[in-house]
């Protein structure tokens, strides 16, 4: 009889690589974090494909994202919609391998947002549906 | 004539220590973030006086805090209330010294909650209002 070995998991977790604030205002929250906090801020870059624009406030072991709507189609002006004051939008963990992670995920049964593709950054990355994950927006990230 | 320097920042941000899921399920949460994500999760304890049962995912850099209420009591049952399914409570950053962090916080009319005591693992910690943070809650603890 052979015992049955640890499960593999589908996607390997590394890092917390960053976690993603939306925010009605980016200068203000640019602003709130190097002034407040005094971190360093990342100056802001638009990303049309995402309708966002956003900066990085660099922590010593990890990141904090902050994503303003570029207008009313963007995908985060609903969830300002919903929390005007802004809020955590979601959490970004790292993997080896991000198409293999994908692949792996979607044949256990959870579903993957959007086909692994390379983020402006130029890494590949998807998104799991809360449904699958108690409730939190969770992206994987190809480890750099 | 002198020149003003840079703000002195209220709360020194240093690291991303963790961030917080809210779970209606801490065993089906743990078996989640082991088997999926195949990650080390610690043994859940009781924290009676946050009306909560927790566990950590140790990732390679940071933490997550697994959390789900006692009973309805517990503030965290507020929030499962409105997500059934769980989310994301809030993120924990650390600051060399939680005393002097909260006394200028609140010197800078951000509103602390509760006084710098110490958390289940002894150490210092309070958080900010989300009204003062951009809608997310923040808890700020003392580096280790």
């Amino acid at each position: 009889m052979v015992e049955p070995g640890p499960p593999i998991p589908a996607i390997p977790a590394q890092d917390l690589d960053h976690i993603s604030l939306a925010v009605p205002d980016l200068d203000a929250a640019m602003a709130l974090y190097r002034d407040r906090f005094g971190c360093t801020v990342t100056d802001p870059i638009e990303i049309a494909a995402q309708g966002i624009r956003m900066a990085y406030v660099q922590l010593g072991n990890a990141k904090i994202e902050l994503m303003e709507p570029l207008d009313e189609s963007s995908p985060i002006a609903a969830f300002i919609a919903r929390n005007p004051a802004g809020g955590i939008h979601h959490f970004c963990l790292t993997t080896e391998n991000a198409d293999d992670a994908a692949a792996a995920a979607s044949e256990a049964g959870v579903r993957v947002l959007g086909k692994p593709g390379p983020g402006h950054h130029g890494k590949r990355l998807f998104f799991i549906h809360p449904k699958d994950s108690l409730g939190a927006l969770i992206e994987i990230e190809e480890t750099e």
